[in-house]
């Protein structure tokens, strides 16, 4: 059970911490407190003080929640904007200093053009003495509707059984309420924050961060510079006990692939058997892409994977993850990989090709019974390093030019790349990873967990970039809490812990 | 250019009709006039009457049309009531009786009852002397919406050109308004109808014809058995410019397949690679119902087709179908065949597959990117004789439950069938034919083409069935009338054309 993780550092890694229960750590002075001693005694002091505020951060997160933040909806766009604002003014009550900065107008497909919302950029302390650490979060949430089997108004912040239910509890409203939570504990107790910290907090992370990154690289001269670390309190744990820190995120290309003929919509009645129907070309071109596992079976795809790493597969193997648990939890009757390392490698390691949907032209889900002149289905490749969208784009146009001639059939096939994001990766050796966990533990009372994420998370490799400081990604949901699905959930335990481990992780920062 | 066609009676196809012009025919009285000649001589009379009332069926068909009589849509059961309380009225106007005769309950999906229409049954003269013909035809409509490409609104007949646009102009309630519009003309001057008629109209054609067959059996040994001619107004000439009459009809069986996983759905980022895929697993079975020219290639389906026809094919080697032109008509840059008698065979006499639709769980068009747990499609296969839908819908169960394993995925897969109408077929070689061929004839100034219909129309074998008379399916569109898509149309022409070959259809029938 014990595994050489980095730096020489052994860290005892049990295999059933659930036997051991996840409580807080007990601390227990020593006879002569060291200036360890002295912080996790602060730190017990905020932790306690913190469980009496529960009220407090859970009346918070219900106001946020009410936000109808949709980004991805035209509709929703007085509302992104309001939440902005009363984002703005949140921070600005808890003494950050706040700008709220216009990204510009976003063109719809219909040559429509809409504002943005604004981006916050704002800041707490600025002295010299003090190493500045950027967060970075957004408020913004996927659609969401009652109709689709949501069991709450995901509007409104359900409590029930000790999880908060609503839009954006996970993905990613709660997380930014945490820093201003735990900012504010901070400043009631008039404890001097170790950090300068500068807060980005977005409201398009749901639509590529579109006008973030073009602010960003704007003032990442004056204002990117002086940065040390970049701490994303986003992504998910790997199970539902033990927390994680990531050092690794899928990326993704997305793609609309279309069939047309050059005809209109007919009546199969009438005309079937006559003509090349696009949908049935869909299905085909679209079964040649992957293989029943959803393995990528497009040539040359394998070049552009890194090779595996012993190490980091050794690493896989040490992970608190229960292959059958995870099985269980969401559902699936059978999985595509059998053992631990084979299923991570699968989610982190490997590309996959997931198809969203597919429609005819004027299908409406009624019986018509009409030959669509147009099908066309949407389809995300998610993509690891050392892909870039760039080389996924070209091969994926490549295969369809050297295959489609295969089908024989009259009619065209259009791909059109959209929305896409690149992969990120860095070193979980380096310290702000160590100060990190020492931070997890202070509030769990174990290692963290050093994992990859499966999904994107665009900011971690722009901020990598700009600042040229350390990124880490801190998930504070558990894997059950199912981000951009319907009943949306976040186990209050776990956003209670995630205020003490951002403060922990604040103290610890200033030893790296 | 002389091909025999059915009982030793030679009839002259000109394959070049377009250089005949599709005039109407000039009588030419002969110099001792025959009951023929006196006929001829009556119809001449009430065509040039009936092109002198243009408006007024103009007018007739604008209000049929300004009524919102979609069948598949719960919202419009009050306008399809209407509309067939209106029909009734039109019909008692020029002295039918008229029964709407209620027709029960329709169940909806969601387990909800409706009202069904009523149907109209309807009789004109009920002399022992003469012989009884009955019409069948409808006035429910597909689903249309002016933002679906209409180019004008599909409930307000526009006029444009020398056509007529609106939802229902071609499929089905013009050859309705022609039936009313010729008895009109008959008693406008005097003339004694040579037959009692009884006319069937209903309102839920597009939905299976629900409750009207029940109607009819009930009714079929009082009302139905003295029925000696059925005429449907209803399909569509073979191309733009020779009117058809039709012997046989594909049938349909529709299909709901579904592939579900047993969880829920999931984030496409966090979970892709480690599921496996229903919309992927939809993709594959469906191509693996056809080949890329629609053949359905399901083993046992070839058995189930009446085996070629040489007679047949002669007949359709010498239809005025130029294939060449019909693929213009629909815009498509390759058919299915290459010769004429290939595709005619392709679109009558084999079954064809189309998928309509495909959908994820909550897949609404965003760029959510979900993993649906249920992928479904809509699909249709159209049925030629000797093909039942019991013996489709076994096959295809079976070749699902023998095909699928071979995917090795964990997902279910489930086939609901769902409306189905059997495939009609009578002999074109009966007088029933002879005399609807003269009437044509009177009107157009040639002979008809005899053809098959390659849609459904459930009608004729249910009357056929009932009735034990001959059944004959008169089409009074042309191909180019596009019905159940956008921009339905039917030519002013076709429509007054209309009119007058009812009229001769009449007497004619009198000399069978």
């Amino acid at each position: 059970t014990v595994v050489v993780l980095h730096r020489g550092r052994r860290a005892v890694y049990h295999r059933h911490l659930e036997d051991m229960g996840l409580r807080q750590s007990s601390y227990v002075p020593s006879c002569t407190p060291s200036s360890e001693d002295r912080r996790a005694a602060t730190l017990d002091m905020l932790f306690r003080s913190i469980e009496l505020h529960e009220r407090t951060y859970i009346d918070r997160l219900r106001k946020a929640i009410s936000f109808r933040s949709v980004s991805l909806e035209k509709a929703y766009r007085k509302d992104l904007i309001q939440t902005m604002y009363w984002l703005k003014e949140q921070m600005g009550s808890v003494g950050i200093t706040c700008e709220a900065v216009a990204t510009g107008i976003q063109e719809m497909l219909n040559g429509e053009s809409i504002d943005l919302p604004p981006v916050i950029l704002a800041q707490l302390g600025a002295s010299p003495n003090k190493k500045t650490l950027l967060v970075y979060g957004y408020v913004d949430v996927e659609p969401a509707d009652k109709k689709d089997d949501w069991k709450t108004e995901p509007f409104k912040l359900a409590e029930k059984d000790g999880q908060l239910y609503g839009r954006g509890v996970a993905d990613n409203k709660a997380t930014v309420m945490l820093w201003i939570s735990a900012i504010e504990m901070l400043q009631k107790h008039n404890i001097d924050i170790p950090l300068n910290i500068k807060f980005c907090f977005e409201g398009m992370a749901h639509c590529g961060s579109l006008g973030v990154e073009w602010v960003l690289r704007k003032r990442s001269e004056l204002w990117l510079q002086d940065v040390d670390f970049v701490c994303i309190t986003d992504g998910q744990w790997l199970g539902n006990r033990k927390p994680c820190l990531s050092y690794g995120a899928r990326g993704v290309c997305q793609f609309r692939i279309e069939v047309t003929t050059e005809g209109r919509d007919l009546h199969s009645g009438v005309h079937g058997g006559a003509v090349y129907e696009p949908m049935a070309d869909l299905c085909w071109i679209l079964d040649h892409l992957t293989d029943v596992t959803g393995k990528i079976t497009i040539p040359g795809i394998d070049k552009l994977i890194s090779p595996p790493n012993e190490k980091e597969q050794e690493l896989f193997e040490s992970l608190d993850f229960d292959i059958e648990e995870y099985q269980k939890s969401i559902g699936a009757s059978e999985l595509t990989g059998t053992s631990k390392v084979q299923l991570l490698t699968r989610i982190w390691r490997c590309p996959s090709l997931s198809i969203h949907g597919m429609e005819g032209g004027h299908s409406d889900g009624s019986c018509k019974r009409v030959i669509p002149s147009k099908a066309f289905a949407n389809l995300s490749v998610h993509i690891v390093p050392n892909m870039t969208p760039d080389r996924v784009n070209n091969l994926i146009v490549n295969y369809l030019n050297m295959f489609w001639p295969k089908r024989r059939s009259p009619n065209s096939i259009k791909i059109y790349p959209q929305h896409c994001v690149y992969p990120w990766i860095t070193k979980y050796s380096l310290p702000h990873f160590e100060a990190a966990n020492r931070a997890i533990r202070h509030v769990y009372g174990v290692d963290a967990d050093f994992t990859r994420q499966s999904r994107p998370i665009p900011a971690a490799l722009i901020l990598q970039h700009l600042t040229g400081g350390s990124v880490i990604v801190m998930p504070l949901n558990s894997r059950d809490d199912a981000p951009e699905v319907v009943n949306e959930k976040l186990q209050l335990r776990t956003y209670i812990n995630g205020i003490k481990t951002i403060i922990a992780y604040l103290f610890e920062l200033t030893s790296v």
